[in-house]
């Protein structure tokens, strides 16, 4: 697929699904969204580094959404377009927001999807795997040459039907994340501090354990990181929340000079603020509109509420 | 009731209920435990200030609670014996160690509670309304003189039972601490920042929002703080952790020479930190053997784990 970035290496690779999404909060109904964890990674990632997208759309994938990944500076040459429809999910938010009940979910082209890297993606520092089947990631792993850090992102589905494979992956990636039911159905043990000692024992350096509006919990060798979530008044769609933490993150570490604790926890900032940015509209609406300014307002503004006094 | 500190004028004035616990937990089973809001607070206080209780016993209270409440430099002079049994309470807590409930309630002397505060409290400057009924507050509060500052803690009984009352309350203090549900309860809204802001046009300087395990938010006319709660591992009895919150934070804060915005912030994260202590052991055992060190090396760590990065 063609990209006005297509000769130029990336400086962030990212994998995962492109949706359609159908959503149904108390409030709204809106359908044939833009979705899917790589759309999500990549938008937030690419505020700022050079962002190289893997996925598969099929052929009624609308090109208004192309357009949109290359108005934020995506290099598309890694999304396939195959025969058939795009991935398809459709999902109800309860009362509170936060509950989902999945209504469908249509595999379409993503049922065969293998991903490749195109060449100019091969020699990528920074890689987020995200939120698909461990096989997958794995595969995505292999063809980064030396990447000097890897995220992956993974959910309940995988530990139940992939637990081999996802065993392998936190084994060979620095950071994984997860949120805090999975980290509980992973290790077996319900305190999230021994949840994330264990897990670092698998292999990661780093592990963040999700809460969504409750924030998050970084666990590593130089001890714990508590990370309040930026707290929203107008929460309209929470989808995607943690694609964007997770690309927003990669992204802020990407564009560092060093690689570090503090840079991972400023990056960990930066991505609460652009989730928080995110699930203000639906879709990637919110993050549409949004400038630098605002990014920058928002963290200052954050780290405000998280002066510890004296 | 005579005490060591009898002539000398305190630095806080707290006033709460203090109980005899049954406390069951999927681990253990504890009988006529020292509990009760003022005894929880009392104590967590005095590791900062000079504290005087106001409360009210029977004639079946252990000499050995008394001279525990002694042993912190607690002035107990507020405390009256009547005549009957001592206010107890039981309560279950479920797998989660969050959730319990209560297998009965004996108000006993705690039905004819009158708090009289001695002459050497009424010039109090910090003053901590514990959990009891608004009407009690409120006559704590009309008989000190020029408090500096006042904090109140409420229930969701008193919102249900004692509205009126409780909202002439919190038109007269400085802070009101209370729980997200209390929160949503008392505005009728959902979203806690809002719930904050709604509460502060009700007269307070500070709202402190309580989420248990998932910290606390304060909000003020200088803006949002969001704390994190300090990660425990050992969670044996979460009993009296938002009145040891309560009764550190004023300890604290009354020690500190300035109060502003920074000083207010540093004294929830004491608070947050003699919580995370208490919660440890059953009842008052912790906070028991806990030296000063123990507190100072907690808040470095703790500190530690807020630090935002660069």
């Amino acid at each position: 697929m063609s990209s006005e970035h297509g000769g130029k290496s990336v400086d962030v690779v990212v994998v995962g699904s492109v949706g359609l999404d159908t959503i149904e909060t108390p409030f709204e109904r809106r359908e044939r969204l833009l979705g899917g964890s790589v759309s999500y990674a990549c938008v937030a990632a690419s505020f700022f580094s050079h962002v190289g997208m893997v996925g598969i759309v099929g052929e009624d994938f609308p090109e208004t959404y192309l357009d949109l990944y290359r108005g934020f500076g995506i290099d598309v040459t890694g999304l396939q377009r195959a025969a058939g429809r795009t991935f398809a999910w459709s999902g109800v938010y309860e009362q509170d927001m936060i509950n989902r009940r999945t209504l469908s979910t249509e595999l379409n082209v993503f049922a065969d999807f293998e991903p490749v890297l195109p060449g100019t993606y091969r020699d990528a520092p920074y890689v987020l795997l995200g939120n698909i089947a461990p096989e997958l990631q794995l595969h995505v792993l292999d063809q980064v040459r030396r990447p000097r850090f890897v995220v992956a992102d993974t959910m309940d589905l995988w530990i139940d039907t992939a637990a081999d494979p996802l065993r392998e992956l936190i084994g060979r990636v620095d950071m994984l994340m997860l949120n805090d039911g999975e980290a509980r159905q992973l290790t077996g043990l319900h305190n999230l501090r021994r949840c994330g000692a264990r897990l670092l024992e698998w292999g990661p350096r780093y592990v963040v354990i999700k809460k969504g509006e409750h924030g998050s919990m970084m666990v590593s060798g130089d001890g714990l990181f508590l990370l309040p979530a930026f707290p929203i008044e107008d929460l309209h769609d929470p989808t995607g929340a943690g694609d964007t933490f997770a690309g927003a993150f990669v992204g802020r570490l990407a564009s560092k000079k060093t690689l570090d604790d503090a840079a991972v926890r400023e990056s960990l900032l930066c991505g609460s603020v652009l989730a928080s940015f995110g699930v203000e509209a639906f879709s990637l609406d919110r993050l549409t509109d949004l400038s630098a300014q605002h990014i920058d307002e928002r963290l200052i503004h954050f780290r405000a509420m998280l002066a510890a006094g004296n």
